[in-house]
C-alpha cells in the first residue's frame, strides 16, 4: 500500500496498476516500457492538467457530444490506467467501447473484456466473436475494426495509440482524438485532436467536460470545435515544456 | 529477430533486453518502467552521444584512470543492457564490479552475479556472503555497501542511480560519475560528474577513451578534470533538447 501522504502518490499508484496489468496479461511487454516514456513527458509538463490541455479536452468533448457514432478505442494501457472513466464516458456518450491491440491475442482481448466488464461496461465491441472489417494501410490486427463501431464511426476517441493507426484513421475521414504526453510524437500530429495530458487526468476531466456542455446547442459546439487549432495547442504544452526545461538551476 | 535495417534496430534491441531481464528476474518491476523514461529522454537528446557528452565521457576516464580504488557499481539495468561493457571497463581500469540493488531480494542478486560471470567478470562485490558495511542516510540495503569496494572507493561510476544514494555517496566524499539521460534529475544535478547519454553508447565511449587517456601523465589528466563543469555539461545538454524540442513544425 503507498500512503496518500506520498508526494509522488499519484504517479506510484499509476505505476502499481501498470505493473499489476502486465502481470494479470493485460498488457504487452512494451506497454511498461510505454508507461516510462509517458512518466517522463508528464514530468516535464508538471504532472497536471494546462490550461492549454484543458482547452483541448474541450473541444474534444465537443466534438464527441456532435458525433453521431462516437467510438472509443481501447487498449492494454487505458484498460490498466482508467477503465472505470472509460465505462462513464461511454455511459455518458452513449460511445460504444471497442478493443484495439497492437499485440493482439484472444487471450489479452479476453482478459482486457473481462476487467471492463467488471467496471459495469455494456457491450463492448472488437472480440474474437465479430466479422471484422478491415482498413487498408494497416497490418492486421491493428487494421482489423469492428464493423459496428470504428468502422462507422465518425468520431473516435484513441487514447495512447500509435502513430500509424492514428494517421490511417485520419486518412479514412475520421475526427481522431490522441491522449498523448508527447506532443512531438507522430500520432499527436497526425490526430485531429490531441490532449496532452495524462489519461488518468484526462479521462475524468473530459467526462466532466462532456456533461457541462452535453446541454449546448450543436452550434456553440460547433464553434468550440472552430475555434480549436491542433498544431497551436501542440506549440503550447511544448512551450510549457520549454520552461520547465529553463526552470533549471 | 529484430532486422538490423530498421530505423529504430536499436532502440528495439536494447528494448528486448529490458524485458528478457525482466523476465529472468535481473530486473525489479520499476526497472521496466525507468527504462521507458530513458527512452524519452534519449529521443529528446537526438539518440546519439553528443559532443557535450563526449566531453562529460573523457573527464569520467580521467576521473577514473586517477583512481586509487575505483569501483563501478551495477544494478539491473545496467545489468541487461550493458554487461560486456561494464565487465571490459573493469577490466581495462582495474576497477571492481560490485552490485547494489534498490529492491534487493538474495535471488536478484544471484542471477545477476550468473549474468555477469558468464560475460567474463572476475570478482565480483555486493554478494550476500559478505559483511557489509553501512553508509549513513540510506536504508538497508541500499545503503550496504562492500568494505573492499564501494566502502573504501575513492571514485564510484554508477549508472542509472537514483538521487538519494548519488547524494550520500558524495557527501561521504566520494567522486561520483553517473550517467543519466535525464538532466533534470536530482541524480545528475548531485552527482560530481553526469553523462547524459544513454548507457549503451556511453559504456564503450568510455572504455575506448580510458584506452587513449590511460598513457597520459597524471597532471594532463587532472587538468581534463579540473576543465570540466558539471552543471555548465548538463545546461548544454538541456539546450540540445530544448532544440529538438524547438524545431517542432
Amino acid at each position: 500500500m503507498i500512503p496518500k501522504s506520498h508526494p509522488r502518490y499519484k504517479s506510484l499508484l499509476s505505476r502499481d496498476k501498470i505493473v499489476n496489468a502486465y502481470k494479470s496479461g493485460i498488457l504487452a511487454d512494451s506497454g511498461m516500457i510505454a508507461h516510462g516514456r509517458g512518466e517522463a513527458f508528464d514530468y516535464l509538463i508538471g504532472e497536471k492538467t494546462t490550461e492549454t490541455a484543458e482547452k483541448a479536452i474541450e473541444a474534444a468533448a465537443a466534438a464527441l457530444i456532435l458525433a453521431k457514432n462516437p467510438v472509443i478505442s481501447v487498449n492494454g494501457n487505458t484498460t490498466a490506467l482508467v477503465p472505470e472513466h472509460v465505462v462513464k464516458l461511454a455511459e455518458v456518450l452513449g460511445a460504444k467501447i471497442e478493443i484495439n491491440l497492437f499485440y493482439r491475442t484472444p487471450k489479452r482481448v479476453k482478459t482486457i473484456w473481462k476487467f471492463l466488464k467488471d467496471q459495469g461496461a455494456g457491450e463492448i465491441l472488437g472480440t474474437e466473436e465479430e466479422d471484422f472489417k478491415h482498413i487498408e494501410g494497416l497490418d492486421s490486427p491493428r487494421g482489423s475494426v469492428s464493423p459496428e463501431g470504428m468502422y462507422k464511426a465518425d468520431v473516435i476517441l484513441v487514447p495512447l495509440e500509435d502513430g500509424d493507426r492514428t494517421e490511417v484513421l485520419v486518412n479514412e475521414g475520421k475526427f481522431v482524438i490522441a491522449v498523448d504526453l508527447n506532443p512531438l510524437s507522430r500520432t499527436a500530429k497526425t490526430a485531429s485532436l490531441t490532449i496532452v495530458d495524462n489519461i488518468t487526468r484526462a479521462m475524468p476531466c473530459l467526462t466532466r467536460k462532456v456533461n457541462k456542455l452535453k446541454t449546448k446547442n450543436p452550434d456553440e459546439l460547433k464553434k468550440l470545435m472552430d475555434n480549436f487549432n491542433n498544431i497551436n495547442n501542440l506549440k503550447e504544452s511544448l512551450k510549457i515544456m520549454l520552461n520547465s526545461i529553463n526552470e533549471f538551476e
